[in-house]
């Protein structure tokens, strides 16, 4: 698609190894609006990725940026700390009002460190502290962060080893249907809470996300969910759940546990929370378990505050009615149905595909099948990117607001590189 | 100062009890420019802050603000993950430019999670994965973070009991001026790694800070540092020097271990790199040291292009010349001859002063006292935190760029309250 | 039974609260041969525990016991480090000709300090340096000792509690039958080793006991335990069987593995080792495992040869043919028929019973019945242990030279017991 | 010495090759008595190692062994789990009475598994359990074991890297002149624990030995350890002295902290309590301290009653008055002048002396000097072995009831030795 190569040299010279997107995109890009982006060379790109699900609202969406760029120019707080600011009482103020009252929640909430790691850390700490137990039970193939807590409960290996140490204090028990299917449904884990010889640590608290971004588009079942729900209530655990990705309409509600009717003890939002794409996390808990002392988890950046201005001006736009939810799931049948025409249209490449809401995820026998349709989509203007333990599954994650147009024009795309990599 | 009542209750019914500083400044902010601080009434508060070393060039620089309105305006990427961006480029650009070249370094740059912990833990993460030890030595009194990785090598007690595990695989070793004085330095710990009995797992690395700004305002002697320098050299240590808060000029020069004469393996930028209080973090190190596998470790926010491009916008505008640093010794001056007169006129106080650049630190006998003091200035006015294992400091962190009438203004302000408080 | 009361006054006095075994059984043994004890008052217990299982050939064996009391007699070193003695080769060329050899294994032999727990310490540390990584496997009801590194493989929450730290490290999977029977064997346990983003640290080596008796008397089948080689051997992870209790006869064979048909790669045996009661222990490793340093693992009473002497003439006179393993299986045919009686006899008890050669195992609906069982069978000088995670096994641990007589003479002790507690 | 070469091929081709003293004495020894061990070939040993500290009373003790025979004769309890027993109320009662009440102690008595590991390991759990903390203080250089607790505070990092794991919960503080002379005792360990940010974590207990025997006979002051006994009273810590090696009169007291006239929390004996080489291991501590529930720390051979009998009979014979003691001091003293004249004598070996009781040690400035004296002395007839962190230092520790004739004729072979390998 370009003509001129782009000038990557700096970043080849000066930046680290460690980058990666990067290297799957091999352009510069400049602009970027809605669902498109746009290379310094005017190549114009369909986002696919939505920045791994932090721009839930499209790039650089209107409305929000016109709150924005007014609360700047006005020399509103940006940097706060955890000062009490105008525009953190519009948030929380908002928070309350769209969100957490609506559905019956009194949960509190904490700014914590402006990165979904960060929130997920806040998460285990509290939990730790309430229950003075140091276990906590994720699930296979979860992902959480990449600080040594959130690591510590993050199931992909590559990863993990990145951490230097040994990670302890988690262990993994089977997300929804990682076993035969013949097998019930957490009869290991409650097996394991109830024998006082089964040598499991008591646990704290278990952290789940209801669809596996990082792990490969595993979608767990309400049932699944209401039953982990359950078995945490039995066995004296919290449940938190990790709605870093999924929450924020991904799923069609607002929060994506809300389809199987739990209410977690404890939930981190980051990513799409601030609407812009603008650092910023949130880690909720009911009122009976706000027992932090003042100080004892903070950060520097917890006080964001133009996240703040966008993240209220978002809630105001999108959640005030349930528009979105429903153009979200109707957005989502589309895609099924595109998905489910692949998979059927070729037959050869032992496809398979799930999702919910606007989370897609189809999966190829061929693990290196995934990564080439990428590929091919990339070149053909598409950005998709793949997740799952050996990168293969291709992960759709438009923005809520693509329009059919686009949406159309992207699964096109995505038709034609998976038959072009046969 | 204020009349009515400000407006708290949803800070208090919605916000959780973690929160810290709104506390000790009981108002809702609105505005910020430079050094100063409006809040909702209007009333003016004058900021010895400075978003706890965020801020150094003020809040709301004219200069950068131009540079993000017009990035902002015309639809730059602002979320792009590590996508190569025209905002990025710029920044790396710079920053080799500006920074590391005139330095005669060669580091590599890594845009990790865009809170210093997050720095912290991919500093310790890449030291531990090049040595294959896990041990770590800090520092009494050093802070560096509060995610699990970062917080296993903090001081402070309390902080450390928050993270409901016990924290391993740090060892704590004096820092300068932390014993009698007559104890000559590092004889234990050189010690201890002399001798294969001594019990010390070997370390992978030390992690410093060259001024403990949460510690205590603690200041280490550059020859201190190059001894510690010298001792990693000769012991197969990595050198970490986290200067998150110290560094972006806030001792003088734009790194806080330049004075020393060192160039560490590894160091840590957050805070003041963005230059406008926007969340980003820099993780450094030597181009032989950058043994990440692509993807090792990343974070959905390490692409935050806003503060890329006030962070170029910065260095262009402070760094080009050695204006920013002479400005800030002499600056630096003007403080230590205030609290030097405070200090001698207030002999009951039992006060000692110490500081570097514009980091200065005011201690007094009875650990209240400081409370008490930043408690009138608040007051007064003037915003002004404690720090130190007992909270024994005031802490004084002014914007580099404050006027020379505001510095008189605060310091004026600040010794009015130490005489109220007596 | 007893008419004065034992004088128990020191022991209550002096000797700590963490006393047992003596709680349950309230007297002062004096003397002991074969199956039976004395106390101090001429009171005679038969013995269905046998030193749990470290008296395999009956109390102070008169064959033993002569080649002891010569080596005494005639100043054999007792104290030997890990000198090299005439005693300890003896033992060792015993050892090899009339264990390793017939059995074709040339594994190495270990002389680890003599306790079970420091001889799983030795294996799990050999282990871990092999294949350089902290992991291990254990299962559900495991125990393998007190000491930290054997304590964080065994199951049973109480003694976990006591460590005062969190046991890491090790991970429990589910023992054969654990589940509902219709779970495929190492359904889970395989998935996660397959699969790269499961979460589970690759563990260096898998521990078992073929039975477990601590753990209630389960008794693994021999396909499970071939099925559990075998994915060893196909995830490059050592198997370590804990041969501690089961091994020296105790289910027939000398080992408690040869009826499955596999070698493990690393043996733990202890308990009736030494033939005598007298502490000893040893780890057994094929000799490509053999990378130990000398002196890497160490304890100053490995050289117990008293033990030695024993140890080498309870192999002669046991184990030089097939005579033992045959009485052992008759014997354990004529218990299993007492048990199957005893179940069919009391249906109001919910028992069930379960065992191999002479290690048996009955347990009840009721927890508490099985102690009161072994409470009124100790009235009935008879000695009987529970076990199990609630106590809720009767266990039967006889000598294996047991007369016919004694055997029948305790289970009609047994029958009485289980009835008289209805 | 020998003209044939004796026959080690069993030990070569089956035991492990962790074997480690065998390889400096290449002889099979046979018999034993006294000071005095024969070889299979009839050659003749002096000892001066007495099995690490095990053998106090020499080999093969005929008071010990009288009393030994006895009881195995008349078939007393051989094998008694906790059970209670005469042999094991013989020796509660002469311990009392011999050892405990005439120094005012009421300490309690646990019997834990026959190893000096499994004491300190009962230790450890016991202050953590009571303080609810993880981490434990042990010192430089320090031996306390080799499971995973007792390792995690011993010094060696030889030895510390057998775990395969990262041993953790323990921090090394300074032993007695372990630094310049110059800097004050404890001012490193004090200012820890006074200040909230020095990131130690507070300790459950500290451990110590009096002497260190396998860190390089490195003997602490009696000033030194009254500091450390007022340092943990004020910082509410356990002092546990770990008197396995130096206690049973070793350094002429009994305990070997009675002269510093101290008296701990926790104490655990082992090595020469049975008197006899035979394996057994007490934890002692105070009667409030005794939280232990029942079975919470437990082994199969912590009721070895044949160790019972000979440690009864030990401190009946010994330790009813103060001639072991007195005559332990007077024997120390001559030591004390041989190495005096040693190291006067032989001024390029750069030698140095230290010692207590009859535990002494001689350094080399040559690490290699030392392992040349001990395989000269060797040949000589004497068993001799090195200890410190690199082998430097030549250690004695002869029998207490070594004959004067015995001791000189040692000391006249090391001065040999010392001599013929300048």
């Amino acid at each position: 698609m370009t003509i001129t190569q782009p000038d990557l040299s700096v970043f080849e010279s000066v930046e680290s190894e460690v980058r990666s997107y990067c290297r799957g995109w091999p352009t510069v890009f400049d602009r970027a609006r809605g669902s498109v982006l746009f290379d310094e060379d005017g190549h114009r790109y369909l986002d696919f990725f939505a920045g791994a699900g932090s721009l839930n609202y499209g790039h650089n969406n209107p409305v929000l940026k016109r709150a924005l760029l007014d609360y700047l120019e006005r020399d509103g707080v940006t940097h706060g700390l955890d000062m009490s600011t105008t525009a953190k009482r519009a948030f929380l103020e908002t928070f309350r009002d769209v969100v957490l009252e609506p559905r019956g929640m009194d949960h509190k909430v904490m700014f914590t460190g402006p990165t979904g790691t960060n929130a997920v850390e806040a998460a285990l700490k509290l939990a730790r502290k309430i229950k003075g137990r140091e276990a906590i039970v994720s699930f296979t193939n979860a992902f959480h962060g990449m600080s040594l807590g959130a690591l510590a409960v993050t199931g992909n290996a590559f990863k993990r080893a990145g951490a230097g140490i040994p990670l302890v204090h988690g262990t993994p028990m089977p997300f929804d249907d990682y076993l035969d299917g013949r097998t019930p449904d957490f009869i290991w884990f409650e097996r394991l809470l109830q024998d006082a010889g089964s040598g499991l640590n008591q646990p704290a608290a278990v952290i789940v996300e209801t669809v596996q971004g990082e792990g490969g588009i595993n979608v767990a079942r309400p049932e699944w969910l209401r039953a982990l729900a359950d078995l945490c209530r039995r066995h004296d655990m919290l449940l938190i759940v990790d709605d870093i990705q999924m929450g924020c309409g991904r799923t069609g509600s607002f929060f994506s546990f809300e389809e199987a009717g739990i209410v977690p003890d404890i939930i981190t939002l980051s990513k799409s929370i601030s609407g812009y794409g603008l650092p910023m996390a949130l880690t909720l808990f009911r009122p009976e378990l706000d027992v932090w002392e003042p100080g004892e988890h903070n950060g520097t950046f917890r006080g964001n505050n133009p996240a703040f201005v966008t993240a209220a001006a978002s809630l105001d736009a999108y959640w005030r009615d349930d528009q979105t939810e429903k153009q979200t799931l109707a957005r989502g049948e589309r895609v099924e149905a595109a998905l489910a025409a692949i998979v059927r249209e070729n037959p050869g490449a032992g496809a398979s595909y799930r999702g919910r809401g606007l989370v897609w995820g189809i999966e190829f026998a061929d693990p290196a099948r995934a990564s080439a349709i990428c590929a091919r989509a990339f070149e053909l203007g598409l950005l998709l990117e793949t997740s799952g333990p050996q990168s293969e599954v291709v992960k759709l994650l438009p923005a809520l607001t693509i329009t059919t147009e686009e949406l159309d024009e992207g699964l096109r795309i995505l038709d034609r590189a998976v038959r072009e990599t046969a």
